[in-house]
């Protein structure tokens, strides 16, 4: 029997979300509804016909690669974070990014299909995805297919608890509500939203109290405490420059 | 902004299943449950260790190559089978194989692992999937995140209609079961399981009554022809070479 060929592809689409680095960003798609991306079609796929219908459906799937993990780096286990690092399994039982082939599959809502700066973009939101992912493929997601509520899902049965309570120090709230304006949505649920999935990796959940965390949401720096069950976001900066974010590899590529 | 490069990927695995032809295969995976396949995994990917933990969810999701669709062939529209070939649509808003970037995702029920011929091997069922196809990914099925049965499924919200009855020949019932001893499993309830799902194109369901329909499961050729309600198998034979089939190219890659 020959040996199978590579395959290349190219990409269809570039994301474009508030996620500017990997840490914040939901585990899975669908748990943080307010987080909320675009699309841009590259052509030549961008002609209108080739969406056609699309938007008789609620959802789609997005296939894309993880364009900021290094490539060649899978190994053959991993530490999936929901078993609290403590537990080895197999790259193929979890939907860890570092993975031979690094291509990524959510399944996000269709908000709506519109022209932005002359080019065709897809309206989305629940995302899970890094600014600048490269999209190599859109379906519809078709319920009688796709939907099987009672798979059994392993060690991942139930969707990730969430907190209870999200507080934001006075100075924090002032600037999220300055950035609203300047973004055009609500960033202080999208935030509150977020914080209630405790990003933290689960190792990191015995972290000393009052350890200060940060991540980045478009252009701000936000940094929070858990404090017992709540978490308190104490401060939100403007970022001037890219340097020092996770996925700063990529940051020559970034338009805005 | 600098466009986006392109991806390449090497198979982590290969496809085994008992459909040598595009015709015939179920429209989408979970509609035949009966319709088994093995994935072989390819080396350096066949440790067992990168599967551990897979065998505690009930169903996978395949990423492959759609091999047998010619290269660059894909249109901005085409005609869904569903819908009669009447109505155009996106190829975006359809699961259709000529696609810009030829990838399938197809979930399946993951009934166990194990090693054949030396070969780490996942046995699956509810497939959709040619023989020889090219495997990129598995992950596992998180019902938590994939499963959205309240989803608007567009054109495609139902399942396919299934036909009443499916009858055999009494000729074709003797080789189906010389088959089955050979292949081990019941060849002729996998094939009543197909044809109940009548895999003729929509447009084709107005042809003359008593006409012939002919597909390839294994190594045989199935014929069947529609009389009213009832799909009747009128002769089944095994075939001796592999020249005349849809996926005539990728034959000399077979191994059984």
């Amino acid at each position: 029997m020959l040996p199978l060929s590579a395959h290349t592809f190219n990409p269809i689409g570039r994301i474009h979300s508030c996620f500017k680095d990997k840490f914040g960003i939901p585990r899975q798609p669908g748990l943080v509804p307010t987080a909320r991306a675009t699309v841009e079609i590259l052509p030549p796929y961008d002609a209108v016909e080739a969406f056609r219908g699309l938007t008789e459906f609620s959802h789609i799937w997005l296939l894309f690669v993880f364009h900021a993990v290094p490539p060649g780096r899978w190994k053959p286990t991993v530490r999936p974070p929901r078993l609290g690092g403590n537990r080895r399994l197999g790259v193929f039982a979890t939907r860890s990014t570092f993975r031979p082939n690094p291509i990524g599959q959510s399944v996000v809502r269709l908000d709506g299909i519109n022209q932005v700066d002359g080019r065709l973009a897809l309206q989305i939101s629940g995302v899970d995805l890094l600014d600048e992912t490269p999209v190599l493929d859109i379906k519809p997601y078709l319920p009688y297919a796709d939907a099987l509520p009672q798979a059994r899902g392993g060690y991942a049965a139930e969707a990730p608890e969430k907190r209870g309570r999200v507080r934001f120090s006075a100075r924090a709230e002032d600037t999220l509500s300055a950035a609203a304006h300047r973004h055009e949505y609500d960033l202080q649920a999208l935030v509150a939203d977020l914080l209630r999935h405790d990003p933290r990796p689960a190792y990191r959940q015995n972290d000393a109290p009052g350890r200060t965390y940060g991540m980045r949401i478009e252009d701000l720096n936000i940094e929070w405490i858990v404090a017992g069950e709540e978490i308190v976001v104490t401060a939100v900066t403007e970022i001037e420059t890219q340097g020092n974010t996770e996925a700063g590899a990529d940051s020559e590529m970034k338009s805005d």
